[in-house]
């Protein structure tokens, strides 16, 4: 018998080395398949989404973890900048991508930048002042002027994956397209400004220098998203070359996928905001590469992605959840909890404050430039948009470690009350704000859901039910199908249609050219060549 | 200028930690691709497979890399066992079990266990006899009982991967079947012998040590297929009774996907044989929890699997591909070239004869228990049988670096001789009997191609063409199509179904207890509630 354990005991040595992170492994997946099956029993109800049910169950773990352990640890896995940045946040970025409603986007592209842009300068630098102010008469240690600038980015992230999970896609397409797009200008702003905060000399501080800033966001800004469209434009290129007449859908489906990383991960490489670089190669891909490939293929990526997307998200808000019990740096603040609270308030407060104070008066802008009524955002809409942008997540929690921990510890009080506090804030608002949502919408919006299931194409038996990730899914099929030009293919009786007709000059401009150039080179919806018998022709059939 | 350049050097640093690692990844991912698309260009030559593409590809960049480096690295990732057993080995197990025709697998079970367990045993016995014999004479440093055994089971793991891309399940599925199956048992027998054998007291042997050994391998088998099939049945059991009518694609591939990660977890956590695990959970999976999804979740499932798998493959056979040149290796090597050439020789010579030791009076007792002459294996079939599994691929490489380094470095001249070696035979195989696998198939047995593609009741067009892998993705249809019993169903003028009537009579009692027992509890074909209007009914009406 001593023979025949220590043959099992090796077995463990060769298939890996490190028996703890198995067992960490396992649990995560199981408390993955948990937080799934879990979210479906609970889908029906109007308050619950995915992301609160798995921060519920990660701050459960943790607790779990915690008495088991004896109060050393409360997570799993070690949580890194990498995980984050380079696993988990490109496959939600792309997907959002992928599946936006480009029509909508890009119809909401001005408002969408003043919001993005603009509003997050003002957010941040509201944020700042206020932090500055308010921590003069607290006891919370030393922070510097940049630790305030850096507090000001952390807390103007908004967190643009739970947004996902509380607006609807069909249900508020204006309100999706306004606060998710500005969600990702938002967090490469966010990123971005972040950088220059830590990096700048704040002791010589003048007016070139925040030109300096605007050449610099505005570089990035266009480099990112050229980078994602020239990628976006080169998987459709070589797959419209290479595989007509001879699809093979693994080939695409892993094509499709790497090159989407890959424009991720040059991103990085160039030092550029990878977060716009991807989100504009799923947008590029949808439009054009999509429709190269085998209808398998087809559905292959649009479920796929989503997939990834949605495990990447459950896997973040579990990991945020259990982190949050984390003891190292509970120790500070167990001395004055009155501290730990009234730091917390104050930041919320100046979240809800930031927003406010460019969420109305840029609405107001915006509404100043729309022609046509419909398109002007209405007061409970900018109520909506203004609380649906309030919950922060994992970009303010990487934010807040890359600012105040060296490599995870903290060692100062100030530095450790602030991990707390974002903590605290990041909880709570994705808890709070985001259970009060759902009911808000419906309070304030009680026409959009008999209206817009009215217009939808889709028979509602054949389209998966009540998650928004999953009602998007549905989106780019029904997005192109009722483009009114190019390819003559014109579904009667699509209210959507008459309602997206291209009022405006660019957007016909854009029309004539990707129809005569871009589409002709690069494929897209009815320039694939038709070949009799080949998986193209059924899909073509299905879809008339 | 200088603050410009700062804020861009800063940003890499919230981005990544490590900039290197972004420059390995960019490349590999990018390599990835290329092997794509060249392997797609490469189709339709009678010689190449995608597995020699990503090597010659990988040994290319390895040169480049080193010239590059001035001769100090030739390889962009470290390898580690964690990266090939946890990330790399169970999507190709997985999508294996998942996409094998069940039925020639399960009609062929007997011999296949022969093949792999037996037949593994004679192999490794045969080499390591042979070793001990043929290395006396030569020059090649210390190399104690243990070792040799070990070399024994280093060289008796025949690469199922590169068999996959070599044989074709539609036109050889007698052949594809055996081989493959007996891949998966020898990979599990081999990882097995190999821990007993490092774990082993040689100075003591006895009988009674044997008998522990094969009581072991026993347990090993039985509780590893056991936890498969349980965790593939409780997936079929939640989706059936969670998603009842309201299904949700995205939930339930995410679903599929970790769980059939959980099981292979679960086996490396309980010291079992995670391969065998994880391809039984394939075969229950596609069984019955294939058929409670939706048909989006199926298609999707199908090639998502189908494309992890190959990409995983790819990325296995670059990364040997370049690792081959690792320079630290080859220094001892350059002192007497010679030695290395012999002992590279006398190991393949010692694979072929070990592999020959077994195939054919294996397949000899095997025909003895057949009564049928189609289920028969002729002496054609048995020599390309023989060949098909010579090739030694990335289950041999990770053993022989598991025995012959400490953390990846060789210090001692035999183990430098053995590592080189190990690479040489990999690469030798791989290439050499990987190429001539194609043109010996299609010169023994040229009457099967025209045979089976008139049985085959997909049309031409709809399937996708010329990669094993990919053929292999329309079995799961096609396989549970031809079932002659049970739900009614029955395709006519389908030759197969009349070929593969169940004529033993274990098959029938399986038969019947699956259709009175199994399938009303787990779902599966024909045994899914029928919900009008639900997804499921359009798929129903389809396949009829």
């Amino acid at each position: 018998m001593d023979q025949l354990s220590s043959v099992v005991s090796r077995l463990q040595m060769v298939s890996t080395s490190d028996y703890s992170s198995v067992v960490s492994m396992n649990l995560f997946v199981a408390l993955l398949c948990a937080c799934i099956v879990i979210g479906h029993l609970l889908e029906e109800n109007r308050w619950m989404n995915e992301s609160i049910t798995a921060l519920v169950i990660g701050v459960c773990t943790g607790v779990i973890i915690l008495l088991v352990s004896g109060g050393k640890s409360s997570h799993l896995l070690v949580f890194s900048e990498d995980l984050f940045f380079i696993y988990l946040l490109p496959p939600i970025i792309f997907n959002a991508g992928f599946q936006v409603k480009k029509k909508q986007f890009f119809r909401n592209f001005i408002t969408i930048m003043l919001f993005g842009a603009i509003g997050t300068l003002i957010s941040c630098t509201i944020i700042s002042l206020g932090a500055m102010q308010a921590f003069k008469r607290l006891d919370i240690g030393s922070l510097d002027l940049g630790d305030f600038l850096a507090i000001g980015a952390i807390f103007a992230a908004t967190d643009s994956v739970c947004t996902l999970q509380v607006l609807n896609q069909d249900e508020t397409p204006l309100l999706y397209s306004l606060v998710f797009g500005e969600g990702v200008v938002n967090d490469a702003t966010s990123v971005v400004l972040f950088n220059a905060i830590q990096s700048f000399d704040l002791s010589n501080l003048n007016t070139s220098s925040a030109f300096q800033l605007l050449g610099n966001f505005l570089y990035l800004f266009f480099a990112s998203t050229m980078l994602g469209v020239i990628t976006g434009l080169l998987s459709a290129y070589i797959i419209k070359k290479l595989y007509f007449a001879r699809h093979s859908t693994d080939r695409e489906v892993a094509l499709m996928m790497l090159m989407a990383y890959l424009s991720y991960m040059l991103a990085e490489l160039f030092d550029m905001s990878g977060i716009l670089t991807v989100f504009f190669c799923g947008i590029v891909m949808s439009h054009y590469t999509w429709h190269n490939v085998t209808e398998s293929s087809r559905i292959t990526t649009k479920h796929a992605f989503a997939t990834l997307s949605f495990v990447a998200e459950i896997f973040l808000f579990l990991y945020v959840g259990m982190d949050a019990l984390d003891i190292e740096k509970w120790r500070f603040v167990s001395d004055s909890p009155g501290t730990s609270v009234a730091v917390s308030s104050i930041l919320m407060g100046l979240v809800m404050l930031g927003r406010a104070a460019f969420v109305f008066p840029l609405s107001f802008v915006s509404n100043l430039m729309k022609k046509s009524p419909t398109d002007k955002v209405g007061f409970k809409q900018q109520i909506v948009i203004w609380w649906a942008g309030l919950m922060r997540g994992a970009v303010s929690t990487v934010l807040a470690y890359n600012q105040f921990t060296r490599s995870g510890h903290t060692q100062l009080r100030g530095n450790a009350v602030m991990i707390t506090s974002t903590i605290t804030v990041v909880l709570f608002s994705t808890v709070v704000f985001g259970l009060m949502t759902k009911p808000l919408i419906r309070l304030l919006l009680p026409q959009q859901k008999a209206a817009i299931s009215m217009v939808l194409s889709d028979p509602p038996t054949q389209k998966s039910v009540t998650t928004p990730l999953l009602e998007q899914s549905q989106d780019s099929e029904a997005d192109l199908g009722s483009t009114p030009l190019g390819n003559g293919i014109h579904r009667p009786g699509s209210l959507r249609a008459l309602l997206n007709a291209p009022t405006h000059t660019v957007h016909y401009y854009w029309r004539k050219f990707d129809d005569g150039f871009m589409r002709p080179v690069f494929g897209g919806r009815g320039f694939v060549p038709f070949v009799p018998g080949s998986p193209t022709e059924r899909s073509v059939r299905q879809w008339n």
